[in-house]
């Protein structure tokens, strides 16, 4: 996997990836799991009103909770999912807490704090693979307490690693190169 | 300025926040700037989509754009980010290019592009400040390359500092602790 960077930037950033293939076999420590979801906590937001919900399950210490979160995935999620040793869902609160009014950014915000905790688990050895595809509906459902939050995205959490019981052309996945668009690109007017 | 974490969490997301206050004084390298930027382009996205764009001045090379995108802040922003020494924007491409569909988390992943970008910014010395509060059709007729993309933020990049200029108001913001929600409340369902 080669990573073609323009420029330095922190070994933490440019080593994170997202793995279709989790060797399910290695566990998550407790504690690293929770140091993911603090980094989370500690993100930047807009009036600081850290919209960010989560909901995670362990698979090895509740795995009722991993198993309704997995349903909360589409099909072609599922596939490679079912593997990861840690599943969670983001959602946001579509209010300002403090106001009522609708909060513009509170996905944007997620974003970050997803971001703060997929970093903390490079550092820490792990892999975070983030998901667009979920059942909003199914989340309604199966989690009360999400009450009128906004479900948005899906976290697998484990270990990278070879997983034989893995679809074969799933697995291939992770041998592509990681492809970004040129700095160039994402500048619309810059005077770097 | 304290920071109550419930776990350990890495030096660089622990160290990061937001100022009011910049040394205006203390211009930014071209490199470091460049470096912030790249790190952003690694950031995950749905689909690989990277919807991210920016708009980006250094003051010391290109004042007008510069001041084009103070122009394009709300008044109470511009009262503090006037002196920082780099002003960008942040806008997304609201639909995925192979497609063409809506893409639903272009935001979320411009949130992760930033706090990618937050973070390289820390490992350098300098200081990221987001804000939410821009003028979407100053931004749309001031720059027209910016065509069907939709603006969300602007950051102001610089070395946080005292600032004897700033109002005193403003500047005491930098002294208050920074508050998080408990881990408690963000996690709705857990078995951490």
């Amino acid at each position: 996997m080669k990573n073609l960077s323009e420029h330095s930037i922190q070994p933490l950033l440019q080593a994170r990836w997202s793995p279709y293939a989790f060797d399910s076999g290695k566990t998550v420590d407790a504690e690293d799991l929770s140091s993911l979801f603090e980094a989370a906590r500690w993100a930047m937001s807009a009036y600081n009103d850290q919209p960010w919900r989560y909901i995670v399950a362990n698979r090895k210490t509740d795995s009722v909770l991993w198993e309704k979160i997995l349903a909360s995935l589409v099909e072609g999620n599922r596939s490679w999912a079912q593997y990861a040793p840690v599943l969670a869902l983001g959602l946001v609160s579509p209010e300002f807490e403090k106001t009522g009014k609708p909060n513009a950014t509170a996905m944007h915000d997620l974003g970050a704090a997803s971001a703060f905790l997929t970093i903390e688990a490079t550092a820490r050895g792990l892999a975070v693979h983030q998901m667009s595809g979920i059942l909003p509906d199914v989340i309604r459902t199966t989690f009360p307490a999400a009450g009128s939050l906004q479900p948005v995205t899906a976290l697998a959490i484990g270990y990278a690693g070879a997983n034989g019981e893995l679809d074969e052309d799933i697995a291939m996945r992770d041998k592509r190169d990681r492809i970004r668009k040129p700095l160039s690109e994402i500048l619309i007017h810059s005077s770097l």
